[in-house]
């Protein structure tokens, strides 16, 4: 698979694309892993090109198997541009603590990512309607049967892609700082302040008609699990 | 500037590239809050351009006055493809919260967000030295002093880029969800859960000698500030 194989780094990288280069030991090119990256948020990070020019658009995500899914406007130039089935880098990244060396070149993030190549995919009628449904019960079960459904019109407005997840990495720190092996005499502090991407109670619309109490699947939702 | 304004859009974009278009009333463009996103985190992506395949990579980041920067290993394919002063897509995005809507169609996130478009640029020797310091320093002041420097060796493993921020705006999204004016009499709930990313106590590296304890200047980081 690599050309330029060092005694550190992990196989297993689907394509040479795909494969982990820098920290190369970091990698992990096993789905569970991966999966478990893609689904603890719901916010990614999509790449592709337009007349040469890259973008980078921020978007809702979710998994369905081997797929990952976003959806947007019909009328967004990023939909538009994907719709024609052209090359994207799907990422996302957690960022989990601050990690501080006796070195300056040292110092590091504890973080878990995910990198996937593919061509986007705009998913026909049928299959729309059923991935945005599995999204939002995805997000909190219950929460499609919950709130109106879209009408004819907003379906029109809505388009949903997807990408089939063959090209895909992960790359995952954690832990404490390594250092030179010298340097762990130094007077130095080192250690790491952890991260943490926390929930806060739900907060009911203002305009929420006041007998309408917060339904369980809201009290039972957990951002990512 | 905009060839397509409709009455709710905020005017203001530098560019026509940079102009938001979906939900073009969340745009901002003033200054004061694109810095203020920028430095409310260490993470950004860096979208770019390698044989016409469209790259994300996750990586720190700084700000110094109207530049960002960003650094890694001398060797890294991004770094190596970038100095040559190729186009970038630099984004910044955080996540707020999670809008529960009454009608489906109207779920959102709360969310701030950066996307500026530029050439990446090869820091020179002295401005990548001086940049970095910076960059520890601005994490926690004291930080560059505390640590090992460098050795001529790290150094030159090291590359820094530039990017001026020109053409760049931002989004943000806050507060309650917004629904159609019929679906405010629905049985259904409509909130917001807020997200938030915290920091935990510092940990000390377990091979920290016994006799070193935290400094204040850890003891008073805060992540983002």
């Amino acid at each position: 698979m690599s050309q330029d194989n060092t005694p550190d780094e992990i196989p297993g990288a689907p394509s040479e694309k795909t494969r982990v280069r820098r920290y190369n030991w970091l990698a992990k090119y096993d789905r569970d892993t991966i999966n478990a990256i893609i689904d603890a948020g719901m916010v990614c990070q999509v790449g592709y090109v337009i007349d040469g020019t890259p973008y980078v658009t921020p978007t809702n995500h979710w998994r369905i198997g081997d797929y990952v899914y976003w959806h947007g406007s019909s009328a967004s130039r990023m939909l538009k541009s994907q719709s024609a089935g052209i090359p994207v880098c799907f990422t996302v990244t957690h960022i989990d603590g601050v990690v501080f060396s006796r070195a300056a070149f040292n110092h590091n993030v504890n973080f878990r990512s995910v990198m996937a190549f593919g061509n986007a995919k705009l998913c026909c009628e049928e299959e729309k309607r059923h991935a945005l449904q599995v999204f939002t019960d995805g997000l909190a079960p219950g929460l499609w049967q919950h709130a109106r459904k879209p009408t004819e019109q907003e379906w029109k407005a809505t388009k949903v892609i997807r990408m089939k997840l063959d090209e895909v990495s992960a790359k995952v720190r954690t832990g404490a700082p390594i250092d030179d092996e010298d340097d762990y005499l130094s007077d130095s502090w080192a250690g790491i302040v952890p991260l943490q991407l926390i929930q806060l109670k739900p907060q009911s619309d203002p305009r929420l008609r006041v007998e309408i109490e917060i339904p369980d699947f809201i009290k039972n939702f957990r951002y990512g699990q």
